[in-house]
């Protein structure tokens, strides 16, 4: 899969960028289209990059390096020994994924470093330019001075050039669901909200400036910069230091229970920094630079890994329907020591079969259901590390009755193992909770981490569950399981290297809106430049049900419109789908369910169409193999006309736009559920003005016609 | 199993014990013999308990209670709700064990308290009176106002008399292997010795004043008083913080990674503390107490649990003969990535198949051989966590040849899983382990904890490694396998509960004789008092080459006479004894061996004939269904005449008296190597007068004379 087509040959002769490089070296400059990259070191010893576009500057001159074991510097005395370039231009398919074909084309420059005075560290820095922005690793390799290490702190700085517009959630070591702020850099204040995460705030957000990534950037002059990390393994995750008063950011890793960032053994490598860079939004969506950054697949046989559209009984939990727990009182026994059970138990056989009967006669292939297993009284916020075995039902939940009726019906049973945040008695229990699954035929299982985590100490991004996380995806991969996981850390493009781990939440889903005040309806427009960089997201669309849900809260109400709802099946981009809303919601509306009914779930093709951060998105894609067209458009609260050509549409062909739009008067406050639906003949050259309402959408399906079609349809 | 004989009513109304115990509740005195036990409310509502011992104070009125979520106080504001006391005598027998049955004989006081104010808690203390001591547990009811809560501190005082003599190890969380210090309570210093727990003091001996349980003491008028725990389950080990101006005693829990020391639910129980206190030393030792507090088997079937002497490929690398690691190098490999191997290593096939031979040979029931799977080269030191798979020999262990050769030879091939102190490493491969063992034969297992624990953070003796050693004897049982734990918490009696917990280390064993200056001869007589209180121990006796045997410091030799090594297999108590040294140095001294040949492991009788704590020590024990006894006499530094009355053999038979002695001239540090085997016949009028040499002993067996003994043999 590894491609060297050759070694690029570094002609310019490289002339000092910037007045910081010393003389001591001459830096090294790497460019691919627009962007470019220089390397040198500065006074005495200190590695250094900078990143320019269009030949503006990007990052300033920006430190490299660690401090490792208590406080020794890895991040100056260096002096280069060699430099290796290469350049790579190669293609690889995806196993699930927004396009079918996907192009890695950069130059490298391998910088091998070496500490000046005996003992000293040899250190590599690698870069790889791609023509949307650079990303770069350290590794350390096998050598007489190093073997196992511990870095107490990465050096890694992102020098901005100014106070730029800023996309961010605040730097929490255990939760990545919060709303996120458009602000200045200068703005941004950790501490603004109140803290999600379970826990003290100086032992989960202890940096007051401290930002999470996927850092989504605009600068002054438009450009659009977006730094993240990619293939997160074995590390901990990179929070951001913004220095208000300079506009520098730098690394800050997520401590471990003693306050270690990472262990280390050489040869090492470090997850590749991202800095994603372009004048144009879309761009920037339509990036695979992190996804790049990724090794290739480790499953060699990748058949059994298949995209999903599912439902779940889930929302009636989440909207206080129904509970996942089957008795309130686990001190309450009957004599022969039976649980009491509360009534308002969801995964119950009756309310199963009746989301399988209606999964199977809609063609949703799968079915979550939550709270089907011992456990749900006591299983989070009180750092209880036995709380689920993840083998057991509730008397309640038929597990015999309930497989052979959803096999009989065609529907897929997913697996749900919640931890409660306890790793170390879900890691205990892997081997037979897979072997489980296997044997009552689920073949995806979502996980869940609400809770401190145990071991305790231990951080949701901490090194100690990134490789949890990574060992449960290796876990399922041997058992021919899909993982969703929900509440892990945010991704870095891990589904290429395992594409089993198919999606996962890690932001703020839609639930938000069943159990709390909920996002604001420009929150959809932020995630795909945020959340979304580092893959899939488990967002949980298609609430239909807009108003009058939360069985406690009558006066909350969803932040789109149900035309809305519709078009992020395609703005937020995964190949697990689910239809979240009730059964009878759905029923109260089959004519707009028949979108997710049809809608695709895997690529042949995307074009980004048009996207601003925090304003609109639309997306068009072309569903794998069956020559299908779907489209989504979204707006934030402001009402927006959306104006899409199809000249990515097969020339020559005639399609059918069914278009769910916005109704009349659709307005997602006051009144959301208002939508229409209209069919027309279209083919490339045809222009779409789709009517956005405030916190509304559109989602349009199209598909080659038929003579029937083309007979009794008119032409947009 | 468990009894009740009937209600103990409290006859003597209870008078005033000390001025101390407040006028608002009239204390409790409940007695057994010469102990008693008086509880009762001080001023503020504050519970104390004391103890007597033949109109003695042994402990002045001490407080009890604890610090909870934070800060509040479970110490005080109490009341009496009720006070319940039952009588109990019963008897028990062990699966394996010093005595075939157990008199369990008691009054139990429970005092329900209260808390007096709205919400407050309700807490028992539930009192134990036995004929030699005193065992009282804290438990917590369900109730409104408590279910999950965090102890922060537990309160319980014992304070003492005086300045007693005390025999004491450092208050390290993470290592019980240092030598015991014989001094006065005010003398107490944890921070004298160099710490030998991997880790920075502040983390493993925070506290300058702390010592470990069991404790023993010795008062000027001549009590022996002995502090500890049973049943340590769920909870962190007890320490105890020495006040050296008052000799108050105080309990101080070992803490978790974030300071916390508990997490309960309940209904909850703590372990018990116990209070040993007799005028005479071998009381002491002969005391069921600690296994009379533990719970009753929790295994149904117990048939498959056998007592075994052992040999093992194992001294040899003590001895640094041979090496544990298969290579020096792991970064150095062969084209084909194969390692290259050291020459050293001592798991290989042909090495295992000789001590096969051997024990075989000589009717020696297993083997354990250490260095055998893939990972000793980085397998501690490092924090590494992902250091053994459990299941991967090295390429010179032929596992299949081996384990087909031990079985042709009748040897039992035991297992060894040694985690480098990486609990979440074993603990994720504990079914496949297990399930390894069963599948290849292994009936038990060794397993090790040399190292910083992972979950980082976390301690040996923490609750959550409790749990985890726990979990183990409960996985090893499923799988119908023996455990003998090496550097796991002090053991506190639970292989009453968990028969197949055959045994721990969990002290400073004979291998400290190998790799280090070692233990002085008197260490032999404190172990029974100190650490083997609480379980058998794997001591690892059975020396022969006492100088000479370390590779790189010729001039060590071990602290014993070869005689002393013998009787060490009475002296010092477990099921499961190994015969420590090399095949070679047993071929060299045949007829010593026959003593560790015939040895008995397993006992329907123990007499503790005489015994003072760092002095001397003398044991006769009589073979489970055998008729036979044996005896070992042990002596510090001193030589000296141990008088041994024979009384308690059968009456009217004769024996034969096989008595493996110190030779002419011998002493530990100039002639250990000397000894001599007489035989002579005896009976229960017999006093055989034994003189040990300078850290000298005596073995002996004792079984029914044949007509042919008679003739030949002399009378003793």
């Amino acid at each position: 899969m590894w491609l060297r087509k050759g070694l690029f040959i570094l002609i310019s002769v490289c002339t000092l960028q910037t007045a910081a490089f010393s003389q001591q070296s001459q830096p090294v400059r790497v460019s691919m289209g627009k962007v470019a990259l220089t390397f040198g070191l500065v006074e005495a010893g200190v590695p250094v990059y900078s990143v320019q576009f269009a030949g503006k500057e990007v990052v300033l001159p920006s430190r490299l390096g660690f401090r490792i074991n208590e406080n020794r510097s890895l991040d100056s005395n260096f002096e280069v020994v060699k430099i290796d370039t290469i350049s790579v231009d190669e293609s690889w398919k995806p196993v699930l994924g927004e396009v079918a074909n996907i192009r890695n084309h950069y130059k490298q420059l391998t910088i091998h470093l070496q500490q000046k005075y005996r003992g000293g560290v040899q250190m590599n820095v690698l870069f790889r330019v791609f023509e949307d922005g650079v990303g770069f690793r350290y590794s350390f390799p096998i050598q007489p001075n190093l073997r196992f290490f511990v870095v107490s702190k990465e050096i890694t700085e992102f020098n901005l050039t100014g106070d730029h517009k800023a996309f961010w959630i605040p730097g929490d070591f255990d939760s990545n669901e919060y709303l996120y702020t458009t602000s200045k850099l200068s703005e941004v204040d950790a501490w603004k909200f109140p803290m999600i995460s379970p826990g003290k705030r100086d032992d989960n957000i202890p940096d007051q400036f401290s930002v999470q990534t996927p850092l989504m950037l605009k600068t002054a002059d438009g450009l659009y910069i977006n730094i993240h990390e990619a293939a997160l393994l074995n590390y901990p995750a990179m929070q951001l230091h913004v220095n208000k008063s300079n506009y520098h950011l730098n690394a800050d890793l997520v401590p471990d229970a003693v306050g270690n960032k990472a262990y280390m053994r050489a040869p090492a490598s470090t997850p590749w920094r991202t800095i994603m860079v372009s004048d144009k939004a879309t761009e920037v969506l339509a990036s695979k630079m992190i996804l790049n950054l990724n090794e290739p697949s480790k499953l060699a046989n990748t058949s059994w890994i298949k995209p999903m559209k599912y439902m779940g009984v889930w929302w009636e939990m989440q909207v206080g329907k129904t509970s996942w727990n089957y008795t309130d009182n686990l001190d309450v026994r009957s004599p022969k020591g039976e649980l009491k059970p509360n009534g308002r138990h969801g995964a119950n056989t009756e309310n199963v079969k009746r989301y399988i009967d209606f999964a199977s006669k809609h063609g949703i292939a799968g079915l979550l259901v939550e709270g089907w297993n011992r456990g749900w009284e006591e299983w989070t916020g009180d750092w209880k590390e036995d709380n689920f075995d993840y083998v057991t039902p509730y008397p309640d939940f038929d597990l015999e009755e309930i497989t052979s009726y959803a096999k009989a019906k065609g529907v897929q049973m997913i697996m749900h193992n919640e931890t409660g945040g306890s790793a170390t008695n879900y890691e205990r229990h892997l081997d037979t909770a897979y072997r489980f699954m296997n044997a009552i035929g689920y073949n995806a299982v979502k996980t869940g981490y609400v809770g401190k985590i145990i071991p305790r100490g231990e951080h949701h991004d901490g090194q100690w569950m990134i490789s949890h996380y990574e060992r449960v995806a290796q876990k399922a991969a041997q058992h021919k399981v899909m993982v969703n996981m929900h509440e892990p850390v945010r991704p870095t493009g891990l589904h290429r290297t395992y594409p089993n781990f198919i999606a996962s939440e890690a932001g703020r889903g839609n639930e938000w809106n069943a159990f709390s005040e909920g996002s604001p309806p420009e929150h959809e427009t932020i995630l795909p430049f945020t959340r979304l960089m580092g893959g899939p997201m488990d967002y949980t669309p298609g609430i239909f049900k807009l108003r009058n849900y939360a069985k406690d809260a009558p006066a909350r109400q969803m932040h789109t419109t149900l035309a809305k709802q519709l078009a992020l099946y395609i703005t937020m981009y995964s190949p697990l789908q689910m239809a979240a809303d009730l059964p009878e919601n759905y029923e109260a509306h089959l004519d707009a369910f028949q979108f997710i009914k049809e809608v695709g779930v895997d690529w042949d093709d995307t074009q980004i169409v048009e996207a601003e951060p925090g304003d609109y998105l639309t997306i068009a894609r072309n569903e794998k193999g069956t020559g299908k067209w779907f489209i989504g458009a979204i707006t934030d609260e402001n009402a927006r006309l959306a104006t899409v050509s199809l000249s990515f549409l097969k020339k020559g062909v005639k399609y059918v736009a069914t278009i769910y739009a916005d109704g009349e008067g659709a307005d997602w406050k006051t009144n959301p559920e208002a939508y229409k639906i209209e069919k027309f003949i279209v083919d490339e050259s045809s222009v779409l003005k789709l009517k956005l309402a405030n916190g509304g959408g559109a989602a349009i399906s199209l598909w080659p016609a038929t003579a029937e079609d083309l007979k009794g349809l008119n032409e947009y």
